[in-house]
């Protein structure tokens, strides 16, 4: 059986993100395969990238360098408890599913601080091992949010421009450089101001795309996809 | 005299963004400006969108909708302190300036949080009050950043594409959405992999940039200037 995390952040279990979430939950158990969740909010996650993430002595305490010392911790084996919990999870999928609604073009803070936190130098990249050659090949990611604009607003010479615009540093520049192949967006435009009838029809899309995902192949993740 | 808040975000003062947010300070003050820094790590500023940011009963306790509720609580006076305080010193600003280290691809976190929670609705924008009548018009913003990777990796054609494709989301997605006019950033590449001597030319080279900024024309912010 595969195994998937979901990575979450809604702070509403009855919000649209909430029943996608429960969706995806769902039909991917009804096939097999074994799912977790890291509902962020409901953790209360830690989005800052501190000092605080090392456990013990910092490698250089004169002056904090959070990318250094996070490195020489992972190689110890002293990061703090929630980021070791969060990379065996990772470690141990094959899909990533990244749930939540955009915030600001991108995804909320909380959600931020976890790619910040968790996907640390030694574990998911190790210069030159990114691209494609980075820590976390052989798995996919999908990122399946919801937006505040409609589709018209994010459509190329929309007034928020096309939406691949945004996925670039989401997609390119952190999956992508970890060695994550990328699954096609999933994406919900504007539900807060469709019918509950729509909103049912989102769902019932989402866990129909869910039924075959396993025969997709990954986007072409170079500029040309998403600027073109 | 000119109003300009710097919003920061590093861990150490002894960093070279700690250095590029004191020199942004001398020299502006030197120049008659008034210049108020929230310094966010040193805050333990809340990066997560939660209920806590309402203070008082909600507008819709049966389903949390955080655009919704910091909304209407906006209009009654109802946010948080540390929002109230924090819109209290954008309002005043003439000039933001957002000072930080690239965290995949994006600002760090912490600084996405302060986005997120920040310029909410009613305040910032209220549709249709967005973009060129965003409610911050008359507003600059500047994003001075530094970078892990080199100059030619973020090159057109480079592996990580060009730097501008990054800027999209925090410059016209968020900065724009709100009416701010934008300056061109300020990247300092890959600090950490160049001479002391080097570091200084960079402190240098800001400290000049300032001297005339107020002289500077806002940037074309449209899909042209990004992505041509």
């Amino acid at each position: 059986g595969r195994k998937v995390l979901i990575v979450y952040a809604h702070q509403e279990p009855k919000s649209l993100n909430g029943s996608l979430k429960r969706v995806a939950v769902e039909e991917l158990s009804k096939q097999g395969c074994s799912v977790t969740v890291s509902d962020l909010y409901a953790m209360q996650f830690e989005p800052r990238a501190t000092r605080n993430d090392i456990v013990g002595c910092l490698h250089n305490s004169e002056e904090f360098n959070y990318g250094v010392e996070t490195w020489e911790a992972y190689k110890r084996g002293g990061l703090s408890g929630d980021l070791i919990e969060e990379q065996k999870k990772v470690q141990e999928a094959d899909l990533l599913i990244f749930q939540f609604p955009l915030y600001w073009f991108s995804m909320p803070a909380i959600m931020k601080g976890w790619m910040d936190r968790v996907l640390v130098q030694g574990f998911a990249h190790e210069f030159p091992k990114c691209y494609d050659s980075g820590l976390l090949k052989n798995k996919l990611a999908l990122f399946s949010f919801t937006t505040g604009g409609s589709k018209e607003m994010y459509a190329k010479g929309g007034i928020s421009g096309d939406i691949r615009y945004l996925l670039w540093p989401m997609q390119h520049g952190i999956m992508h450089f970890c060695g994550v192949k990328v699954l096609a967006p999933h994406i919900c435009f504007a539900p807060e101001y469709v019918s509950e009838e729509k909103r049912k029809e989102m769902l019932i899309a989402w866990a129909q795309r869910l039924k075959t995902l396993w025969k997709e192949e990954p986007i072409n993740c170079s500029p040309e996809w998403y600027f073109k």
